[in-house]
């Protein structure tokens, strides 16, 4: 007898596990539901498609060749059935069936599984917020979400558009309205943007750049209510601080699996999605789930996480099929992977921020290592900030976040790898990275950050992070700020407090006379290496290493106010 | 007493241990002992400065604010005496000294030393080429070769250039001398360029770009000798198998390892530079060695390897500044990492390839992955080309080769980390790769490359690899070769063998019946994902498997002849 599987769900994870287990055993009968009109698209391309480098809709679920993948695709193609506009409204696990219902044609139907498959995705966020199914308020999802938006963006009477939520998908909103002629502005509820993924140092230089290039955040805010025009239009969002006038509003609060579904068989979920082991097995052994509808686990803290991208979809589907077929199959999770482009600015992240790291229990050490991103003799070097975090004992690699113009993949995937296999700072330090000055310096910003922590475990170097010595800024410690720039470069950039004293590195070691031995002294320069030496300068020169400081991440990485000579 | 620490050599290993050891130990007393005029520059930068790029080739030895890293610099910023235009004469291993000669001043003196670093570095292969001492043939190491080559180019009397070798730096003077208005040809005695770092099928795209640019490659041909104008100036390159009329020659056929000094006292070295364990230590415990003039391991096969590298070379200054104060540090080797950019085309390297898998006794499998770097839907999309080597029985990973116009850093530079980590194809597979259509496809390259090898060692599929089809269409076998792609795409590139047969993948379910089953037949389409669908479907109408195969890495990846619409 044919193997039957039914899949739910027509969107990354749910073809994939079809096509592969069709290549599997094809012997087998396999038939995707999906709800929608479109199956297999990348949704991920949206933000594209609204700012104009996609011209054309389809292009995201066409294939590389420009063949739509449509029912009549998947049935020639990966022979496989696809019951589009077609509603799964139970799981009958007693009988091993699902029972749909064509929402076109109309009436139902009970298809039988021998496994089954949910891929049920995810539903963006709408909290009950008064007004928020006035006209005008979008979400950005489906294909449908991105021809609505694009047609709301041309047809919008005024040119204010409010995205409520600092996270990736608003970010990505932002460049497509700016380029239309909008006044963007964006509402986070949290004190700085991409909170899941950026801790607050981190967010700073970002939201630096979003604001030069005209974007209004509005962070540490709410909102109250979206008002009326009259006629049934979103005209204004009012926010627990301000209002503002608004023709379109996106709504990227975020997502949430689809798990109805699956809660009303009685299949076990839990706060972040469908509950599922290591072969992507659901309570039920005949019924698989994976992608945006599944609780994810964290490679770095064993615990579960919620992961929606379409790259994990994509793994679960082949690891679902593997199973489905008989095989025995794992994943081993996730590291909270994210990379976005927003307006020339490169942000990425993996694993655990210092803030996620504390919060799981860990003690780190952390380093903050701006620099360029290649030679700095190389016209195409830009700069990039960096923080890596590390577990504090055992040097054990937790996290990396790295942004700015210069380049951040290289970096963000090299720790990822390093994430999976466990690695520790010491193997960070040894990894033979690629040098050649058109991609990268001799030593690696990451290799950098390596010794950075290397240092700071073996008690070489003893530092304060922005926000410590920020405190004692506004404690007004009794502290020296020791700035060894050049002169040209401080007057270029400068640390606005009476505690700032500037000797260029150069002249340190003459100079430390000059200094008094029974003050704090805190080291810095434009990324803190030369701060670096001037504290061991100072050790060397008989001060009491216990008094010496470092600013992690110099004059570079502060988020505080600077002086900058424009 | 204050430890002296004697340094010699005055590039990338050498100040990196000295500054760094200052820094361990501020009381310690260390010298560098250079030959030359300049200290810590960045030679890698030397094809960037006749290329244009650098302006100046100062700020090739300068730090990013624009200090000269000069004896003067070092003195006041690292503490550390640099002794330039000296000359280390012998090594006195008995009265733990150094005999130095200044070389402008005149006269020797004996340094003493607690510990002695040789970072004596590496100097190119000169072969006794007759008229190998004619002017106008040059080498590319030093900043004083950048500014004779400079000044060469300047000055030719006609614009022919011949580069003699076709490895990286052979590779790295093409754009500039062709940027400057020269003919370019490149000679290189292996049957393709790049004989180090890739298998020949990869070389394969790259020598056709090279040719699309105008560069003149003279591939398995040897110089016998270099002909004088008459005046003890080059005129002609005489090779095996013709003769080039040269302005300028560039001789980049390799670098040797500066050893004379160490073997003089008596120090241990190998075939592949001066020999040392993981702690950088040389035959004698109390002399160091690092950078170009070591031999380095393979962290792959545990072999003997010389990787004259700056980022290495660096790493390993700061291995021997730890030990050389007295720390237990260690160095585990490096994987022959390798990048460069020639005329808007990437290639990198790690591991190893085919070749060096084989000649190392591996049993292996491989994938061709070609694709683009991105969602096909992006403009920023481009080409690349993937080949990965794995173990076959444990999946262990051996090496990756990625090269195209697209994006080929965080691809090396992710297997690089997971080859430190002695990372599987299935580590690969579960790698969290950063995805978002700007930087890279939902499921990366590199993750597809996994699934294919995990595919291959699973016997889901079957394969040939170019040259093992290329021999089968040699010797005329009577195969199939199906092409399951587009009429249109067939009409843009073909394959000009008369076995090719027709049927885009939408009709194989259908016309399955067409084909004879008693014959070999080879499935193929762009780069082979199509292919393989083609090889499941007929496996699934019944074809005995043994008869069916796929074209790794499709029509792209074919190295021979094809058929191009232009």
């Amino acid at each position: 007898m044919a193997r039957k599987i039914v899949v739910i769900g027509g969107v990354a994870c749910g073809p994939k596990a079809a096509a592969r287990a069709k290549r599997l055993d094809p012997t087998a009968e396999i038939t995707i539901i999906e709800k929608g009109n479109d199956v297999s698209y990348g949704a991920c391309g949206l933000p594209f498609y609204l700012e104009g480098e996609i011209k054309d809709i389809s292009e995201l679920n066409a294939t590389p060749v420009g063949i739509p993948r449509s029912p009549a695709f998947f049935k020639a193609v990966k022979g496989v059935d696809v019951k589009v506009k077609t509603e799964a409204v139970s799981i009958n696990r007693d009988r091993k069936t699902v029972t749909v219902k064509y929402l076109d044609a109309g009436g139902v139907e009970e298809l039988p599984y021998d496994k089954l498959v949910l891929a049920t995705g995810s539903t963006p966020v709408r909290p009950p917020i008064p007004g928020i199914d006035l006209e005008g308020i979008h979400c950005l999802k489906t294909l449908e979400d991105g021809s609505t938006i694009k047609s709301a963006m041309e047809g919008a009477q005024g040119k204010k558009a409010v995205i409520i939520g600092g996270g990736l998908i608003g970010l990505e909103c932002i460049e497509p309205l700016i380029k239309a002629g909008f006044e963007v502005h964006v509402v986070e509820k949290l004190p700085f943007v991409l909170p899941a993924l950026l801790d607050q140092e981190m967010a700073a230089p970002l939201m630096g750049h979003l604001k030069s290039k005209g974007v209004k955040l509005h962070c540490n805010d709410g909102v109250e209510a979206f008002e009326d025009d009259g006629n049934g239009r979103v005209a204004r969002v009012k926010t627990e601080q301000t209002a503002i006038d608004a023709d379109l509003v996106i709504l990227a609060i975020g997502f949430r699996p689809v798990t109805d579904l699956a809660e009303a068989a009685g299949i076990e979920t839990g706060r972040m999605g469908i509950k599922v082991d290591a072969h992507m097995r659901t309570s039920d052994p005949d019924i698989y789930a994976g992608g945006d509808c599944v609780q994810s686990w964290n490679i770095v803290t064993g615990a579960p996480m919620y992961a929606p991208m379409g790259s994990t979809a994509n793994k679960h589907g082949r690891v679902i099929a593997n199973n489905v077929c008989g095989w025995n199959s794992t994943f081993s999770g996730v590291c909270g992977t994210g990379v976005c482009r927003v307006m020339g600015f490169n942000i990425a992240r993996t694993g655990l921020t210092e803030r996620d790291a504390r919060a799981a229990g860990f003690e780190v050490i952390t380093a903050l290592t701006p620099g360029p991103d290649r030679p700095h003799f190389m016209d195409e070097s830009k700069p990039i900030n960096m923080k890596l975090v590390a577990e504090a004992y055992t040097g054990r690699l937790l996290g990396l976040q790295v942004l700015g113009p210069g380049e951040v993949l290289s970096r963000v995937d090299t720790m990822a790898a390093l994430l999976k296999m466990d690695g520790t700072i010491d193997d960070l330090a040894d990894t033979d990275m690629a040098y050649a000055p058109p991609f990268s310096p001799a030593l690696d910003n990451l290799i950098t950050a390596a010794h950075v922590v290397q240092n700071k475990r073996d008690d070489l170097v003893r530092s304060y992070t922005p926000a410590e010595l920020k405190k004692k800024l506004d404690d007004n410690e009794d502290i020296i700020l020791l700035d060894v720039r050049t002169p040209p470069e401080v007057e270029q950039m400068s640390l606005p407090y009476d505690q700032v004293r500037y000797i260029p590195l150069g002249k340190v070691r003459e100079k430390a006379s000059e200094l008094p031995k029974d003050k704090e002294i805190v080291c810095l320069c434009k990324i803190s290496l030369r701060g670096y030496e001037a504290a061991k300068m100072l050790e060397g020169a008989g001060f009491d290493r216990n008094n010496i400081r470092v600013l992690d991440g110099g004059i570079v990485a502060w988020p505080y106010e600077k002086v900058i000579k424009s």
